[in-house]
């Protein structure tokens, strides 16, 4: 079992970097402060007897050597850059898991057939730079090093030479490694586990994501002079789409899901009509065909609704993933781990996207999920407690020695 | 009669300060490009042998002398700063119309008994400080200059360090100075002139305005994770009241508008459902009645959409101003002049917000407006031809002689 108190203070001393403005933290991907947090936690890794790795995507690998020299090395991870107004546990949580079950394994002097490789993954949340899962995304094909280091900011900064600027660009070929399996702790992001009062979470399958950017135009022209009927208000324009996005969502629920998150106004000013807003849809499902019919409605309806209001709209699909089914064989040492330690659990379907759901392509893959309270994330006031902490990291140390073999 | 060319050069000359990004201007308020702006028109006025004074609000004042020294002076004027992505002529045609007004008078060797004076009024689009029309309101004892000191802009700078910081912050008090009438040649900034083929409108009204600042609180949220029924979407509930102002606006036309064009989202990350939203509605009439209904109908209708949804809402009046009747000895000595001319025209109400506005407040105040193409302002692709420039010019010229008597 692992120590609790020693992964809480960790978790705690990571949240004071990049705090946020209401008890969470603002640590985005590729700013100071994840260069601080990174620093931090490569300093812990490195006391863990770990020798860090570094590729060129700045993705972090503590690898901790095991005892067969051709043994490909079992992975676990997660990220720690967090959204502008994030908690303090989304992805902290599986990466100070997993340097907990390698300290733990320290103490108890455990000596394991395969490396055990601990991965902090850079810009999982996407917030800064859409899409998410960037960089494991590239791990696994997904995504060319060329095309994420061109991801730009709502500064136009790109991710390439934030990455440099920071100083965790690295020299390791992106993708090259070979893994014999991949486990991520999270918080599960959402309400059931508490719900059904269940310590421990076995995730067997992710609902695919589809973002769509909506660019609506209209006019920009004064407020108070325009007559109502020679308006073309781009504002309106997204607000009806939002609602159609709704309409959508539910007709498919309880098996999707969709809101927009991120909207942009042209020029922005109290007295001119929005002559142009752009907006990106969020539409999720476990399901890949009702993902296919969610895009494809709202390309149609946000069609007739511009041309009703003799506006134009164009759609751009940002990014995505199909939904994913995990390693029978990994679910199942997840499983069989949380039986043996006497945690309470149940099979999940992840309703967020993780890096796991990228590594589940190149190796067998699965994750393992405590609850939070009141199922919130991406809200500074995301809750765990240290006892759902614990639970979880133990869950993990368990499944990820049984696959090490001892 | 004015010279076409020589206003026409000069409004040129101007647009090429703070030049847009689509052949119109962003010379806001308090900005480098406005003091650069303000700068160039002192050099022409005191070219044309006029004193400037310069007042704590940073309204300019360019003084030609009458011939009688206990005569009040005519007033004329209107302003240089523009929306973010604005026009070339919205208040600078009044502005430099005046100045050539002032230069036609200098080439025909025209002496008045009473003073005239070309005013420049600080922030009339209250695009950066809301609201609009600042300074002459502080000059009309609407709003206190400590008040308007505080405004800030976006970034949190606020009006009266951005005024000291531009270095056009006069000594002179504010709304200390007597005015014999006060005269502003606009863009009309809507469709009518042109539609009904007339060269000068003559404005006997201005139609009220009302911004309420609308908060809606939601909970930002996970968008993969959460499920629809948990969700409390602030973007959604500012969708549903944006049709709605849609729909009090159009219940009242043709005599009233309404719509949003500054919304901001937070925190505006395309995986986090928002949880707030802040947007300022613009109701807009020409009858005080209508535009109480409105905003009235904004809270209650606005409140229960909220309540509805599960969400917040806050309403906090920005700004406004109760409609206008000018003055009938000014408007008519602006008809008289048209009419003299040959110049063809009409009675207006104008669409939007005016220094004279304010100023009617202190003086006997009318206004005189020119077409522009397609109604469009706020926008860069304003337009106007040199003919309309100096038929709005010409009329101003007489009117303003006339009151200021030879
Ligand atoms: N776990 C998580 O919040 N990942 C960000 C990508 C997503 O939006 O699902
Ligand atoms: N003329 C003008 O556009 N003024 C700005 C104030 C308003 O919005 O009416």
């Amino acid at each position: 079992k692992v120590n609790p108190d020693r992964l809480w203070d960790s978790l705690m001393d990571m949240a004071k970097i990049g705090p946020g403005i209401a008890g969470g933290n603002n640590r985005q991907t590729l700013t100071d402060e994840d260069a601080e947090g990174r620093a931090l936690f490569q300093s812990w890794c490195e006391a863990a007897g770990c020798t860090m790795g570094l590729d060129q995507m700045g993705n972090m690998f503590a690898r901790r050597e095991g005892t067969d020299p051709d043994a490909l090395p079992v992975y676990m991870g997660s990220h720690l850059d967090t959204q502008p107004t994030g908690g303090k546990y989304d992805g902290v949580l599986g990466v100070l898991g997993g340097l907990e079950v390698l300290r733990s394994m320290n103490d108890l002097g455990i000596k394991t057939k395969h490396p055990i490789v601990l991965t902090n993954f850079t810009n999982e949340e996407g917030a800064r730079y859409a899409p998410p899962m960037l960089s494991s995304g590239v791990m696994a094909g997904i995504h060319t090093q060329d095309w994420a280091y061109a991801r730009v900011d709502a500064e136009g900064k790109t991710f390439g030479d934030e990455l440099k600027r920071i100083g965790w660009r690295g020299e390791e070929e992106v993708g090259a490694r070979k893994m014999h399996a991949f486990f991520e702790l999270h918080i599960e992001q959402g309400p059931i586990l508490e719900a059904e009062g269940k310590d421990i979470g076995v995730v067997t399958h992710g609902q695919g994501l589809s973002w769509t950017q909506v660019t609506v135009k209209g006019k920009d022209a004064h407020t108070g002079s325009t007559p109502m009927p020679m308006r073309r208000n781009a504002g309106l324009g997204m607000a009806r789409i939002l609602e159609k996005v709704e309409e959508i969502a539910w007709s498919h629920a309880p098996h999707a899901v969709g809101a927009a998150g991120h909207i942009e106004v042209y020029p922005n000013s109290r007295n001119v009509i929005p002559g142009e807003v752009i907006f990106t849809v969020d539409f999720r499902s476990p399901e890949l065909s009702v993902i296919e019919d969610m895009e494809a409605r709202l390309r149609v309806e946000g069609q007739k609704i511009a041309d009703d209001m003799g506006l134009e709209v164009a759609f751009e699909k940002m990014g995505g993933f199909d939904p994913v089914a995990f390693d029978e064989g990994c679910v199942t040492a997840l499983r069989n781990a949380a039986e043996r330690l006497g945690y309470s659990h149940m099979d999940l379907i992840s309703g967020a996207g993780h890096d796991a759901c990228w590594m589940n392509r190149l190796t067998p893959t699965a994750m393992v999920m405590c609850p939070c309270v009141d199922g919130l994330s991406h809200n500074e006031a995301e809750e765990i407690t240290k006892e759902w902490a614990m639970a979880g990291a133990d869950v993990l140390l368990h499944a990820v020695v049984e696959t090490a073999e001892i």
